[in-house]
């Protein structure tokens, strides 16, 4: 039998409902919607790293790796990234900061499929990213 | 050669074009958009068990388990489960239902990754669930 | 080791940002998604292949189909299509052009998963569409 293994870094902050924020099973490691908050710190509520799409970006995409790390893959085992955006007018500001940030990963293998879509956060949030990886 | 196999509970209304409830395919499973509806009836076409938020996300999580065990699967074996609301003030009344929904499942395992966005579903909708599961 | 394949059709108009449109891993295949943009032509930005549904949709899942078989797959193999529309007035005619593109692409297998939903997309762009396969 398989186990299936929740991946919750120490940095993270409790999930608002009963979801980890990834599983691996076997060689599939599934990663939750991450947004932008700031590592958890005792006794204060989540926190945004900023008000700014470059902040927020920048915090998802290490909270997204600190959840691949746990479970044993890196940047290079994941096939498909998903981006939740709140507005059209961010999407070329978003993808320079996305290239900025994967160009200095220094990625092996191809980069993962994308999909991206404009879709209501709760307030103050501005985007969200979830990942799918598979792993050798 | 590995089969795809449809997941058809016979309380499943027909879906409304050329796709599956559900797919297996080895040990991985894929449930389509799961909505509200109730269990079909002849001659009476689709209808949400409610208007109400809890209705309709205990009928949703009703069908989506329907799916996982025409395929053998168990929520255990759910490793994402997308959830798509259509109005952030649902979020805290949402994860209050899908806590209670699933302490009364008895997982063995640890919960799935989730991810939660707010987008348009058509007029009377609330929430629409669908998920991936790897089965051992 | 198994490898990460990019799949870029030669079709296909270069990705808006460090994505691949398409990746194979083993016997997983992960499609970006897709919008109905022509085939690429030196010099010319990406062109929507019109201003309806019809031509979008169509368009789209050509597409689709273009990356699939760069990876050695059918739309037989997919076990997931997920379909984003930005109007919920669409969803009947959509559903009309889909199933007659699935008619005509005579499946062997069930049809795939699909959640269709609803967001908003780039100025111009109707229907976005990505898709999980996996190979025998």
């Amino acid at each position: 039998m398989t186990q299936k293994t929740a991946l919750t870094p120490a940095t993270h902050t409790t999930p608002p409902a009963k979801f980890s924020h990834g599983v691996r099973k076997g060689n599939i490691l599934q990663v939750a919607g991450q947004v932008g908050f700031l590592p958890a710190a005792e006794g204060v509520p989540p926190t945004p790293a900023g008000p700014t799409l470059r902040e927020q970006t920048l915090q998802t995409l290490a909270n997204v790796k600190a959840i691949l790390e746990e479970g044993g893959a890196r940047w290079d085992d994941v096939m498909m990234i998903r981006v939740y955006l709140t507005d059209v007018d961010h999407f070329a500001e978003f993808n320079a900061i996305y290239n900025g940030y994967f160009e200095e990963q220094n990625l092996v293998e191809p980069p993962a499929a994308r999909t991206t879509v404009y879709v209501g956060l709760p307030k103050g949030l501005l985007v969200e990213i979830d990942a799918l990886a598979v792993l050798d």
